[in-house]
Order: C-alpha cells, then structure tokens, then sequence
C-alpha cells in the first residue's frame, strides 16, 4: 500500500528517528533533554559538538593555548566560519595531552632529560586512560581516527601492598578481597543471628540478607568465612586445578579478619568502583598523544608555536594579546574580536589579564595537584611471564602509590615500560618531584622491587620521569577545587567576560580529566558565539 | 677480576636463573616444586611442555579426537618421537574449539543451519575466554603464533535484569551493586555500634571495620546509605559532570534495601570475582578457532577426518581402533602400540571399549552439561553508541541467563555479533536447545529485548545457533562432575589402563576449560610415555 520511503513517515519512530528529529527542530538543547528522559545521557552531557551556525563575516578569535581544550575550540570556532589564530608556548601542540618516546627531551625547571625508550614504546605523562562515559573524548577519537583500544584497570591478580600488613609481603587483589567480602558478611550474618538488626530490616530482607552473605562471602555451613573449595574458586589455590590423576586443587588458608583489615584493601575495591575508573576503559593505541596529534592535522597550521604570552587586554572592538617569540625574542601583539583563552590558573595568575576582579579572584583561589609520572623501561615482561600479570596495577602506601603494568602488546618479547610511580597524595609527589631525574629512577626501582625483588632492578634499561610542579609551562598538574572555593569562584572563573571566557579542564567538574577540557571549551565557545552573533 | 661469562657463575643467581638450573638438573616435577616454593606457580599447575625424550624406535600412538587435547597429544608425541595418527569424527579438526562464520553449516540431530554473518563476524559456540592463570592454553598460543586480545569481562555500565525486581526494568551493574555495598555497610556499622559484635572483634578492629565500612559504603556522617555527590561518583549520576556554566554533577537516587536484595546483585558480584572469570581475560583475535588451526598447521597431516570409531580392542602388543569412514562408507582398522582417546564421554560410553570394567562404570557415570549459544548479527553497535556497553555482558533470570557484547572492533560502523544467549541453567538449556533454530532465535530477540527495547529487533540482520545437547558428536557441553562421581570415578577414569589412556577437560578438575583438555592431555602423555620407555 505504501511505498518505503512514506512508510518511515507513518510507522511510529523508533527512539533514533525521535532523538534525530528532536535534534533538527529542537537544538542540540531539546535533544539533550530528550535523550535524558529518555534515559540515555545521564552517563554524559555530552551528545554532539554544538552547532555553531553563522558566524559573522570576518569575525575572528584569538586562542591562548594547543592543549585539547584551545585544539577543539579552534576546531569547532574555524568550522563555525571565524578566523582563527592559536598561540601556544611550547613548541609543541597538546599540552598535557602527551607521549614521551625515545630520543625525545624532557624540560623541567632544573634538569633536562632525554629519553632513551626502544621504538614503539612510550610514557603518558599526562592523562592515559579514557572512560566509557568520556563521550566526547571518545567523539573527537572516532571524528579525528584516533585508534582506541582496551586499558587494563582492576587486575585480580595484581598485588596490595601496605607496609604494616602481611609484614610488609604484597598480596594478591584476589585474595585479599575476597577475604574483606568473606569476614563483612560472616560478622552480619553474626549481628543477624543475634537479632541486632531485626528493628531496622523486615523479616524477608533478614531472610535475604542471610542468603546474600552466605553466596557473596563465600561462607560455610556454619556461616563463617573458612579455607575451602568454593573459596579457593576465588580466591586462588596453593596448587591450582589440574589436569589427570593429580588434577584436585588444594585451597590456600584465609586471612584472619586483622590481617584482612590491616590491608585497607577496601580502599582498592572503591579505587576500581569509582565511576571514572570503572571497565571498560580506553587508551589510543600508540600513545596518548594520538588526540592531539589528530587535532593538530586539522588545525595546526593555526598554531603559532613558541609563544609567550604576556597580556591580555580588551575593549569594546577585540581583544589584543601580547606576547614574546621564544625563540627568536621578538615581541608582537595579536588582535582579534574573541579570545578563548585556555592557559592554566597557575601560569595565568601571573599575566597582566584585563578582566574584572571577581574572575582574577577565581583565577588566584585555585591551587592545582601535583603528580610525578616515572616509566621505568625494562628488557622483558617478567611481570606477565613470571607473575601473570597483564596490565592493571599494583598498589603500595609507599611514595610512589602504585605500579601499573602496560596495556597493549602483551605477550611480546621486546623491552616493555612500566609506570613505575603514579603518587597520590601530595607529601610522596612533592618528596619525588624534589629529587634529580635519576635518584627519581632509584627511588622508584627500591620502592617497585617490593612486588618484584628478583626482577625489578636486575630487568631495568632506562627510565624517564615527568615532575608536573617543575614543567613550567604548568607548574602543577591540573586543578583541585574544593567544595568552598567551588562555592565561591567557580562561576566567576567560567563567566563571559567582555570577549574574553576560560576553558580548560579548570573550567569544569571535571577536574584533571580531557573530557572536563573539551567539554569545557564546548560550553565556552558556545556562550562565546550567542554573544558574537548578538553583537 | 672476572670476565661476564665467569661472573655468570660466581654472581648469586637470579630467580629466573635459579629455576632454569633447577629445570636442567631436576626436570619439570623439580621445577614445579621450586617454582611453587618460590610463589610463582600456585596460579598454575603448568611450567613447560612435559619432556618426553627417548621414545623407544617405531614406537606408535593412535589418537582418538582431533580437539585440543587430541592434537597436543600427537604434537607433544610427534616432537618426542612416536609416529602417530590421528582419527576425528568430524571433516575438521578442532572438535569444541570451534568458531562459526558467514558460510559455514551447523548440523545437528534436526537441522543445518547456515550461518548468514558478513565477512570478519563471528560466533564461537564453545569456548571463548581465556583466563590469564590458564597457561597451557597460553603457552601453546605462544607457540603456535596465535594472536591474543582481551575479552572484557567486568563491565560496570551493562545491566542486570531480574523480572521481579525494579518491576523488571534493567538495572546498571554500577548503580546496584554501589547500593549492594552502601547498604551492607550500613547494616555492619549499626551492628558495630549496638556492640552486638564486641565480642567477636577486637576494640581495635572494630574501630577498623568502622573506617573501613564508612569508606567501602561511601557512607555519609551518620554512617547511613544515602544520596550523596561522593555516592554518584561511584554509582553514576542523574547528570553527570560538565564543563562550564552547567558543569555541576546531580547524583540520583539511591536503590533501598529491598529492592538491592531484590536485584541478587551479589551473584554478579560473585560471577566476577571466580577465579576463572576474574581479570585479565583473553580471546584469540578473529575467533578461538585459531588455537585448534595453529595445532592443525603442525599436525594436521596426521588427522584422518570423517572416521567414526566403533570399536577400540587392545592386547599384549598393542592397539586395535576399527572405524568407518563415514564419506565412503568404507571400514576399517588402525593399529598402533599406545592409544590416546578424546573421545567425550557421552560418546565413548556408546562404543565397544576394551577396558576395565570400572573405567567403564566411570565413563558411565559422567553425566554432561548441556548448554546454547546463540549469536545475532546487528546491523550496528547501538550498545556501544546508545548505551556505552562496550563488551561484558548483561544478566537477566530469562532462560537466555544474558546477553555478551562483543570485545574487539568497538567503535566499529559494520555490523557486529551479539551473543544472545548462554544459559545457565539446565532448565533454561533444554528449553532454548528443544526450539528449532529459527524459534531459538526469535526467543533471543524477545528476552535480549528487555535490555535494548527499541533496537534489538530493529537492527537484527541474522542469527545463528548451537545447542550442544543435539551436536551428534558429543551430545552434550561438557563434563559436570559431582563431589560423589570425582571420589567414586575420577581416578579410574584418568588411570592407564594397559595400552589405554583417557584424556580431555572430562579428565581434569578443569571441567569445560580448554585448560583442562590440555593439562589432561599433557599428563596422560607423560604417563603413557613413562609406561612405554619402561615397556
């Protein structure tokens, strides 16, 4: 009766043809808010880049900084229509957006160093990882051909080490928690039995309650949390199953319950329940710097390399930016009717910026982290073919915090780079930050060697580390708000002011993470182009 | 003092060295035992390929099954010098490591089906993950040049459906089993504080299990389980962080009590934690399929295919086989001094055996799980794009047990197959294998449907399906040994027998793993080869 091309306009829509037609007649707003009702983008706010249809004839903006967030915003602005003119002050583009590989330098302020990794192998010593959820990260990935492929994260077989616990001998993730789980639920089926939480839970859920700890903690008949078969079937084995007449396994003994705790391996279990850091995670195959290298083959010849910027002023017509070749030492100015400017706070506070003192304010209140990354190349992937273990991490509360294992090209017979240092807390950055290049390296090969003591220094080739409160293009490693100066600067740090708006990982709740930058810079252009296309 | 080579020698030896030493001077039992001493080999109970030197001149080996454990045992025996044939059913080699593609036919008693997939998909209807601990299979995937990827597995943001909890609307795995824990965290910190524990725990870890359940349940200052930013950053948001002037995050609801227990979350949380489903976790890349044809390239010469076994006699001197070729119709007998058979139980048990009569009552008593696969070709990733499910799976209390999004090409445009079913349940089993083919695909499409209702069957191209139970060659899964048939049966199931040796996953206590086929194998080769050396 129809033929096919009516008949898509008379079936009922699928949830697709809606969300498409939402989008046409309704912006990239409408569709938004259709897909959350939806129940699709509450993983993201991120659905498509904005469309950012006529701009005015001639109109141009200047962008301060080529790291992800002055790369999309160029992007997005020069498809827009607008003239745009980047200056970055490295002579490289990406910023943090970063790989370091052999034969490549690494400047900090008081040592130079020059990377000596085999061909192929490389440090991120910026970001590494990607969320599912990073939609836009993983947008511009798809739209630049940026290879993705699977990052390693919770590792059963990786190791948990505290000082204080087991003496001081990692122990496997896998065992640990399963002894947290199995002693949790031992000890409420205790104070269920004993009637200590019939006020506060029904009769059905007790009854459930008891059913759940027993299959989730793995308990016995008794339920208590003891050594035997179904443990060991995660737990792990003294001997494994096998195969023929001495194929039975034999289960190893549980921890006690003050060993179990001593391990804090509760905080590793939040570690991997974290929403960021949750599977499936991603890396771009080759190296972080993939993104920003996919940006700069569209944009890059808008870049204007070895740029020091040192003043923004506006008035009512543009905005003039000067600035020093650091190279050539010739000085010059850059006029535009926009300026996207995406210098961090640290370095920003320390330019003579024309905006008004509620966003200098901003500008000073945020103080950011600090971290030190330090790959440690080794001749073979003695941590796969002597431990099995294929990527993830292994943890330790000494300064360097975690050990993690490469992603990617497993199995393989040639010299691998592990992270050897990835501190969290700001004492064992600083304390690593604060020593050469080299005693970094020993630091990192004493303090790895405890999950490794055979291997990890016998193994070792070359290592190359990156102290982020000593590169001086940042002078931290990204910012930290806390609830008070969110409070009290945030919105002043992203407002449009004049011509002038912030982007950047610092300019959005998505601190220290490239979606933060991109959607950030998304949020700012856009607001930079409803007042261009008033003007 | 010394020159490199002689520092060798006076240096204390490296673990690695160590073992090596051990392995030249006392064989592989010696080296098992100093590596299980060492730590390294409890996750495992293979370190090498068996050596099996100084096959006696001439000596001779028929292999029964050209499966995994078939053809390691004409590979290993070939390399140790036995002349060996290998007899096989079916017109390939591989037997359950099996991978069907556009094409291909799948018979069973019933029907043919033709897989319809385009070019590059692919379903594996038996095996299809390789834990990172099974290191025969990975030494052999080494060895023979097949490439491995990962296959995830843990997937926070894939769901879990239970048709009588939530009113049978999915759940994300991350939302509930962040209020799984919340909400045992809270019942153990209430527990704690009315002291009905004082007496199990000591004042110290009591103040510990305090810590530790505030942290591990993302509790808030009552130590309750409530809607909170730190919860949404575990549990997902309602909105999630942005950049900009909307940046702010809004966390959702947290699930109650009851309708936590009522999603039995703890039996995903139980699933990811065994041993054999823990991470890393691998796949040959372009189907396992490729373990059995790396096997085939060394020994496939030594396979004859469509010869169905009837009778296998043995006497002082060696082994009589008598066969059929089922192409020609043509019968006949092969002779050879040992014997290897792979043949499942299912499928011995209907021969003329010459063997104990207790091996008889074992092969007897080895009942066989049954289980289905089903695969459906979408005509593109809508998990990936419209739910951001990349790999994993999602569960479901439906006879389908769950749905597995592919690993490998995410971010693809083609089409992709979903795994639609793999039941469980022995119920669930018989009820999808008892539907012809083309209703066991429209039953995937109706229960997959509850995780993706708009699209499933709208962007359906093709299915294909197998249901072991009606495979001619094994009539079944694999085996499932009880507590009562292992102490009854094992042993006389894996003993040599005269000339006789058994061997497959159904001789392991790694049932249904390939690991098992092969570490069976492998021992029943050492022993046979110790009995002829000795003949």
């Amino acid at each position: 009766m129809t033929d096919p091309v009516s008949r898509e306009f008379f079936a009922p829509p699928t949830r697709r043809q809606l969300l498409t037609m939402i989008g046409k007649v309704g912006g990239a707003g409408a569709l938004y808010q259709a897909m959350t009702v939806l129940g699709h983008a509450a993983d993201s706010q991120f659905s498509a880049p904005p469309r950012l249809t006529g701009a005015k004839p001639g109109a141009s903006v200047v962008v301060l900084g080529a790291g992800l967030a002055g790369m999309v915003a160029a992007y997005e602005l020069t498809k827009a229509g607008y003239t745009v003119q980047v200056l970055e002050f490295q002579d490289r583009t990406g910023g943090r957006n970063w790989s370091v590989r052999g034969g490549d330098t690494i400047t900090e302020l008081g040592s130079i160093q020059t990377v000596q990794f085999a061909p192929g192998n490389y440090l991120n010593p910026g970001p590494w990882r990607i969320p599912y959820h990073h939609r836009t990260v993983l947008h511009y990935c798809k739209e630049l051909g940026v290879e993705l492929e699977h990052f390693a994260q919770i590792n059963h077989n990786a190791f948990v080490h505290r000082k204080d616990a087991y003496g001081g001998k990692p122990q496997r993730y896998r065992e640990i928690s399963t002894d947290f789980k199995g002693h949790v639920a031992e000890l409420l089926s205790k104070s269920l039995n004993a009637g200590a939480l019939d006020t506060a839970v029904t009769a059905e859920d007790k009854a459930r309650l008891f059913d759940a700890m027993k299959e989730w903690g793995v308990l016995d008949k008794n339920r208590a949390y003891t050594k035997s078969i179904k443990v060991g079937e995660q737990r792990g084995w003294d001997r494994a199953p096998g195969g023929g007449v001495n194929g039975a396994p034999i289960p190893g003994e549980v921890g006690t319950l003050s060993d179990t705790l001593s391990t804090k391996v509760w905080q590793q279990i939040g570690f991997y329940a974290e929403n960021v850091m949750q599977t499936t995670m991603f890396q771009p195959k080759g190296g972080m710097d993939r993104i920003g290298k996919g940006f700069a083959a569209k944009i890059g010849h808008l870049v204007r390399l070895n740029t020091r910027v040192s003043k923004i002023a506006q008035d009512d017509n543009g905005v003039t930016v000067s600035w020093t070749d650091s190279k050539t030492g010739v000085s010059g100015q850059t006029r535009a009717d926009w300026l996207v400017c995406t210098i961090p706070a640290t370095v920003l506070g320390q330019l003579d910026v024309q905006v008004s003192d509620a966003k200098k304010a901003a500008i000073r209140a945020l103080p950011y982290s600090n971290s030190v990354k330090i790959g440690l190349e080794m001749k073979r992937r003695f941590w796969e073919t002597d431990y099995a273990i294929y990527g993830g991490h292994s943890f330790t509360d000494q300064d360097i915090s975690l050990i993690s294992y490469p992603t990617g090209n497993w199995f393989g017979d040639g010299p691998a780079v592990v992270l050897g240092a990835y501190p969290y807390g700001l004492i064992g950055s600083y304390r690593l930050a604060g020593l050469t290049p080299e005693k970094r390296i020993a630091a990192a090969l004493d303090q790895g060697s405890v999950f490794h003591p055979a291997e990890y220094k016998a193994e070792f080739l070359s290592g190359a580390s990156v102290a982020w409160n000593r590169i001086p293009w940042i002078l931290g490693c990204c910012a930290t708000w806390t609830e008070t100066s969110r409070a009290a600067h945030y919105q002043n740090l992203v407002s449009l002011d004049g011509r002038v708006v912030l982007a950047g990982e610092h300019c959005s709740y998505y601190g220290c993470w490239q979606e933060g930058a991109l959607l950030s810079s998304l949020d700012a252009i856009s607001r930079l182009h409803q007042r261009a296309s008033a003007a």
